[in-house]
């Protein structure tokens, strides 16, 4: 079956509707295109799960800071429109910034109007370093639900604040779509799938590694019985290569996102540190 | 025809889902209750467009500043009931707080996430003496419309700023809903109907026509050829009663909300001041 290659609204939305009509489930994916075995397991998914699956590929502006990583996010839309027809995705849907945004405007929330989770879950973490990041997300991941009104949406747990923050939204505001979490991939090599891993050297990806080592140690300490953040947290640090940059290790109930100093089940333990210039976030939740 | 009056979202969501399979059209008349001849005119232009009519009914606490007139709005449930089954509505949603909110939260945006329109056009007239009120309205309706997807949503004319901002963000995200605007509705003696002309005394309800007449006298120089604005203002001022507190009184652009000098067609004529305690708007679109 061919994939159709979809870039305007007033489009897909014909699409939608027709399906809608023969009373079809529709199941979403959104990315940032640069496809890789993380995003196909969540694809996989919606093909199980729904009668329809949409994989959206847009590298969001309003998502990144102004010294980010959005011109040189990679962009490899032939490659991404094989790996759907693979596994048989019926739509990609490819909107331009300006499909999405409008004409001559700043992207600023002094013109677009933002959806915006509640500041105590978007302020840490992620959103510490990355002012601005979560409402972004959080405002197009509204825009692709209104769009493709999918029943349901496939978003990857690495990125874990970020589908806590997407549950959050969906429940606040009453959205009509279920979000079904997917568990991270990991490479050979035990780093999580993810597309700014292109971006690494050979030997930036070796201490790349440790981040998904000190994880993997926590959570066997954990099953061993230790609970005590403050250790869990100092053995995670001593097995972090000494030249990656950390930005944070936290432990945080998966239920509240409050912090917790006693770790038990449910508990995310995650980690974003810099690997030269490249950013890279990985967890687990015990 | 009873109209059905539902306070729980779960038991709303069955009836537009049973009409969604009957594939009805669905029309929405959000308010905050104490129903007057304005909302009867929007709930009939509901009734001549779509197959289905929703109210709601409900005084949001999240658009109130804690100074404001929250607890003491009027809520005169049995008479709006009486008026909305004598229009032929099918269903008034009627939820409490907790319905919309849930409990134990502080209904503030450190644990409640919010729809935020583009600042430009929140913070200024209206929103700049009550912050956070377009944010909170834009959260409720955003809701409501996820809550009932109505395929037309009434909102009358008279509050113009909150017309445009739900345009605005309507289009932003991409809701699939069509914002129909009604004309502002008068009482005998010219007042633009509002619940909140109840907490008029008989005095102050003389001093308030003021308003009225002062938007009457500026649309007439202009259809006589006065465009400048500043004249009109002028003239707009020696008008209103020396004892009511002035807002504002301002002329901007329907199209994009901008400021003018000059007046022309579409320009948004409005005015907003206290009365006693009692805060009034009023406009005219010429």
């Amino acid at each position: 079956m061919e994939t159709l290659l979809i870039n305007n609204i007033s489009e897909i939305k014909k699409s939608i509707k027709d399906w809608k009509k023969l009373n079809c489930s529709i199941g979403l994916v959104p990315t940032m295109g640069a496809l890789h075995k993380g995003h196909a397991s969540l694809i996989k998914k919606a093909k199980e799960m729904c009668d329809k699956v949409v994989v959206s590929i847009f590298v969001n502006p309003i998502q990144f800071g102004p010294n980010e990583d959005y011109d040189k996010y990679p962009r490899t839309i032939e490659k991404d429109k094989n790996l759907c027809e693979d596994i048989g995705v019926d739509i990609i849907f490819a909107p331009t910034p300006k499909e999405m945004y409008g004409e001559n405007i700043t992207l600023s929330n002094t013109e677009l109007s933002f959806v915006c989770p509640p500041y105590n879950i978007v302020d840490c973490m992620c959103g510490k370093s990355r002012p601005g990041h979560f409402d972004g997300v959080a405002t197009v991941v509204t825009k692709l639900f209104n769009i493709v009104e999918p029943n349901y949406a496939f978003f990857g747990q690495k990125d874990a604040q970020q589908l806590f923050i997407i549950k959050k939204f969906v429940k606040d505001l009453n959205i009509n779509v279920e979000i079904i979490p997917c568990p991270i991939i990991r490479d050979y090599d035990g780093l999580a799938m993810s597309s700014r891993n292109t971006y690494l050297s050979e030997d930036e990806r070796k201490r790349a590694l440790t981040i998904s080592q000190a994880l993997k140690k926590i959570k066997s300490l954990y099953s061993n019985g230790i609970t005590n953040a403050n250790i869990l947290f100092d053995t995670g640090i001593s097995i972090l290569d000494k030249n990656i940059e950390l930005d944070y290790l936290e432990f945080r109930d998966f239920n509240t996102f409050e912090k917790v100093d006693k770790v038990k089940e449910n508990t995310l333990v995650a980690i974003a540190a810099k690997v030269g210039k490249t950013r890279l976030i990985d967890n687990e939740i015990l």
